[in-house]
């Protein structure tokens, strides 16, 4: 078994958004009352996928909820939509190592908009196309209130090989994929919250440069895969790198030392003040990049996997013994605790 | 194959929840979006559940979303609600023949309200225990909206011995099982549509006696796993009689003769004017027994093992080779179309 402690199954605990460590208080009392032992043989639990046994391994498998005016704006282009609702769900398989098999869609609608629909469709289907990733069902209803899409996703993978949030070692490296920030600096931009940082003349550019990592994020279902035997956990970067970084930390029972200006970065994430830079980085979320640690001595593998994945990949910290996430910046001076966390579902 | 012909991947078509044949209209608009060839190997396509194909046979997946104020009260007894949400997923993996393996739950809330996640999960639980049907992950969100409640669930099945609503032939007996009307009765009580049929006095004795079948339904889950190799077709009749044995006539290419009054009911609904019997029996949605054909030569056993399934079940019909649904009733006189259809879910 994989885990090194007993798993409790908590809704909310087997999907991207998590929040558990950060956000406590409401999050908790929800938690609590979902909270039993894990079933006999079903591994995963708490993780990015649960994995339900089947007789050639495991099937893993995410659910995940997005409503209008809370993880999409109202006017949100619809064909960025109908490919982001998948690819929140491909990371999760992505994060868990596992191939993407299937998924079943659950869309509830206050008006039949045909335009928007066939939008929908579209980006849909081209990222279920690119991961042969089929649609076999779902449902629909009228909704009073807002749009509302769930999709409950099906991968492949071999509990032995599949990548958990608990297998971190003391000595890992920490490796993230892709650059962090961009999604978070987008949705400041859109919702008018990056004045203290962001002069107009400045928005619009930005704005371009960023806003395709918020619409169109690209799941790393390559690296996942090319990561099996190769990675000791992962996580996928949906609630921002503290937050996440954390869940691997708690899972695997260790700390963490994070180089916080090593953290890859687009160009225009590397132009900003310091400041809104950390905090895009290290706390901003709706990432989808992978999170994962590995032995010091596969630096060189994990290289090749991911040049096999195409996927830019980035050594951020090391695995320590003691407990907590210390944070260094590029002259080797700790850097005092961000007081913000992740996306909090409940907030 | 057990299916008759080339079938499509509609969402709405995997799912208890269908109304493809009565309701059209905006219901065509949106299916068409969704609706693809279905992919090689995924059988169960337009059925209550897809069977994705594992190496010991298919996992079978149904999903389902609950909206407040939509499908159920805001106001309703949530261990009440707790336990339907699970029943009617249930209920589609009874309709395969499947046996339950595991669930997860996506969860929209607009407050954490104590007392309501303690019923909730209570109800949940209970039904969950009895199936042996384990919570193995979900999601948790805030709503602005209203509560939503999504569920997607596994069951275990071998494609050959899975029942498909495609597999009528005519001469065939149409079965159900348990009592039909019941919860429209309770709904029509509660919405106060029912002040044509039923007085003052009346209302309150009847709605003690109808409102159990709509709050509390029993998934046939043992009746569904005694009746593989045995019933030629199935469905459940989430949608109203009339509607789902549709689909079972669709999907065999075939027609049938029902016998109205011959339909089984409680002692409440059969003290009800024919009219409102019939329209309750006929049309009358959120039943949750199945509907069912088997080979005439077959009635001892479909006896036999519906007292195994300690579940009654009456024959109500027979399967004709005549396209269309002709009713009978209690003379052999035809009864005319009815004019109704069952729950339209974009009405």
């Amino acid at each position: 078994v994989p885990t090194k402690c007993r798993r409790f199954v908590a809704i909310d605990a087997v999907d991207a958004g998590a929040g558990l460590i950060m956000a406590g208080g409401e999050f908790e009392l929800i938690r609590r009352h979902f909270t039993r032992a894990a079933p006999v043989g079903v591994l995963g639990v708490g993780d990015d996928c649960a994995l339900l046994p089947t007789a050639a391994g495991a099937m893993a498998i995410s659910t995940d909820i997005l409503l209008e005016g809370r993880h999409f704006f109202p006017d949100v282009d619809p064909t960025s939509l109908g490919h982001k609702a998948l690819a929140v769900n491909l990371s999760d398989l992505a994060a868990m190592g596992a191939e993407p098999s299937a998924f079943v869609l659950g869309l509830a609608l206050p008006v039949i908009d045909d335009p928007w629909l066939v939008a929908f469709a579209r980006g849909m289907y081209a990222l279920a196309d690119r991961h042969a990733c089929p649609l076999i069902g779902g449902d629909t209803t009228r909704s009073q209130n807002g749009i509302v899409i769930t999709i409950t996703i099906f991968g492949k993978v071999l509990p032995a090989q599949a990548l958990y949030r608990s297998g971190a070692k003391v000595g890992d490296d920490i490796w993230v994929s892709g650059c962090l920030g961009d999604a978070d600096v987008a949705l400041r931009l859109l919702l008018g919250e990056a004045q203290p940082w962001v002069d107009d003349a400045q928005r619009a550019a930005l704005l371009a440069a960023t806003r395709t990592a918020l619409e169109w994020p690209e799941p790393r279902v390559a690296l996942g895969l090319a990561l099996r035997g190769l990675a000791s956990s992962a996580i996928d970067i949906s609630d921002g790198l503290l937050q996440d970084l954390g869940h691997i930390l708690q899972a695997s029972a260790c700390g963490a030392r994070l180089f916080a200006d090593a953290l890859p970065v687009s160009a225009g994430v590397a132009a900003l003040p310091v400041e809104l830079r950390r905090l895009a980085t290290l706390a901003g979320g709706d990432v989808y990049e992978l999170c994962f640690t590995a032995p010091a001595d596969r630096r060189d593998d994990i290289l090749a996997a991911a040049a096999r994945a195409s996927t830019p990949v980035t050594r951020v910290g090391v695995i320590e013994a003691e407990a907590g996430l210390r944070m260094m910046d590029a002259a080797g001076n700790a850097l005092p605790p961000l007081s913000y966390g992740g996306f909090d579902h409940f907030a």
